[in-house]
């Protein structure tokens, strides 16, 4: 990312921007207090009470902001983003993907490393998400559904974490297609540390995408609300593999509760790892997917993107008319039988066994031997 | 099977079992034609009709029984009954699994080898069934069912073929279950052929059971007409493995227009062996299982046989007060840190936290390092 490719988002007003950028340092994500509070004031007055030790504003916020020796110049937090080419992108901003406001507690702003037109790449997005201690079963589903999703065009939202998430990054990174990373701490705090190169990459074609600011750690708190962003800021999600106690499920539903459809991929029912997924769905939370079609199914536009119904091909014998079909299964495969015989194992009349016979054979399913008739070698059903 | 322990079931007459038997002779599964007669005339009396050349009675009936040398002496057929050891029930005995009758087609007499009392052993039965060219993956899944439901006291009744039939079988032998197999052709005719020892160990502690008189082959069409009493005559069918042409797919689907539960057990999405059953479960056909307790609360008294729902061992962190448990969140692990900004990273007043930390430490979740707090090297959520 060089510095030239950065330019602060038009949308908001330059201080408006900058404000929200010290709550995200000064308020924990999602607390309904600073929320509130910036309703109610706008982001720079509410900030200014905060800087004012104003009798109406919780403490935290007030001691935060000195502890983080924030103040109410909307620069230094904008010249903060600049140096670490990050971007703080707010509601109302073009670039702000609309469907995050779905949640009833959303993020005041989000710091975005990389693509900064998040709007753009959550349009056709799918989050795919499941178990850090995954399987080499979950990984291998989830980069091929991160690799075919992004074949087709779509995004693949995740959370960065060790199995599962890394797998669904890499398989669309793997085609060169768009990725987004929704970290629970600063964007400028790679976590987990071995992932410090993958998040890199991702902010390449992507973006890495916090709701706290930069410098803060990916807390235990934090990754369970980071989870709501992922949950709201696509059109669905799908879990590859989740124990019964996972962090995956929390997302799911979350974004269950706000709407979004939850698709879970099943596995082994003697795999832990597979548990949670074959439970959400038990509890009518998601309904299982198996490929790329089907999730795209889930998640995509009625009618257009509908999978194709899975069903084996026809056999030939599937062409036949039903009375045919009954007697070519009375044909025996081993030995020559009469048409008689064959008619009574089928229960039709004579003229009828004959009749069919005829046709079978010239459509290659049986044949003559001597007297009687027998299946032709070739397997007909 | 000893002759003295042979004995004809007392509930319809004699001449009424002899004539059904012969029905089963002269008149494929589910022959509409043959229902309506003996639903008009009696069995006695639509056999009797047929013998005679009636002119409102098809003429195969008289043909095939022309060819199979039938005549309208019920001693015959229970004399062939009696040498095979086998039993010839009817609807009406006591002995009859009232449930078959819920298909609109039920069987006019069934022929048993073994235990005769077949409504005692489809009392509580569960129909387990699936691929024959099963993976080795679903043949665990398939006997671990059968044993595991025969251990609860449930029959297991399946149909006796290559693959999940027969490892669901064993399974419930393995145990000494109950086990019941619906076969397609004569009692006296095992198949597939490897099956022959199989077969005879079902005989002797559960039940072999076809619709269709000693002698008959197995022919395609009585394959799917068999399908459906291993449908009616359990409380409910679970599909093991399946590909998406599947004879079991139909077995469940028979099951589900008569009312019947269904269950499918996933599997690895990479498996064609499971594919049939995700696509029951995606075309709302039936709902998941992936264990014997599943299985019970599927097919099972309301309330009674309710499985206990899935969910992870709570974690002792669980039990802690939601504020305590945010300070815990906050509180490091490599590092001490001040209970101020232990506070401020919990987004909790000072005092607050002081106590959580307090309260933290006796339960060995904290210590004090120093000047600050840090976690406890146990692990605690």
């Amino acid at each position: 990312m060089t510095a030239s490719a950065f330019s602060e988002p038009a949308g908001v007003p330059r201080a408006e921007r900058g404000a929200r950028a010290v709550w995200s340092r000064i308020a924990e994500p999602a607390d309904e207090r600073a929320l509130a509070l910036v309703a109610e004031h706008g982001a720079v007055d509410a900030l200014r009470l905060v800087l004012s030790a104003d009798d109406g504003v919780p403490e935290v916020f007030r001691m935060r902001a000195d502890r983080y020796r924030v103040d109410s110049d909307p620069g230094s937090q904008l010249a903060a983003a600049r140096t670490l080419g990050a971007t703080v992108l707010c509601p109302g901003d073009p670039e702000w993907p609309l469907r995050l406001d779905d949640h009833p507690v959303p993020p005041l702003c989000l710091w975005v490393l990389g693509s900064s037109d998040l709007a753009r790449l959550a349009e056709r997005s799918v989050s795919v998400v499941g178990a850090r201690s995954s399987t080499s079963y979950g990984d291998t589903v989830a980069s091929g559904l991160g690799s075919g999703l992004a074949e087709r065009g779509w995004t693949v939202v995740s959370g960065a974490a060790f199995g599962i998430d890394a797998a669904a990054h890499r398989g669309a990174l793997s085609v060169d297609g768009a990725t987004v990373a929704i970290v629970a701490g600063g964007v400028d705090r790679p976590y987990p540390l071995a992932h410090t190169a993958l998040l890199a990459r991702i902010a390449e074609v992507g973006a890495v995408v916090a709701e706290v600011a930069p410098g803060m750690a990916p807390t235990r708190p934090r990754f369970l609300l980071r989870n709501r962003i992922i949950a709201a800021v696509s059109r669905g999600v799908v879990v590859v593999e989740a124990a019964l106690r996972s962090g995956s499920l929390n997302t799911a539903r979350t974004a269950a509760e706000i709407g979004r459809p939850v698709g879970v991929v099943p596995g082994p029912v003697t795999s832990m790892m597979s548990s949670g997924c074959h439970q959400a769905r038990r509890d009518g939370l998601a309904e299982i997917v198996t490929d790329v079609d089907e999730v795209i199914d889930l998640v995509g536009d009625f009618g257009v993107d509908a999978a194709p119904r899975r069903s084996a091909e026809p056999l030939l014998a599937d062409l036949l008319d039903p009375s045919d079909a009954r007697v070519l299964a009375s044909v025996p495969v081993r030995r020559a039988e009469s048409a008689l015989d064959i008619a009574l194992t089928a229960a039709v009349p004579v003229a009828v066994a004959g009749a069919a016979l005829g046709r079978l054979e010239l459509q290659g399913f049986v044949r003559r031997d001597g007297d009687g008739w027998r299946k032709a070698v070739v397997r007909a059903g």
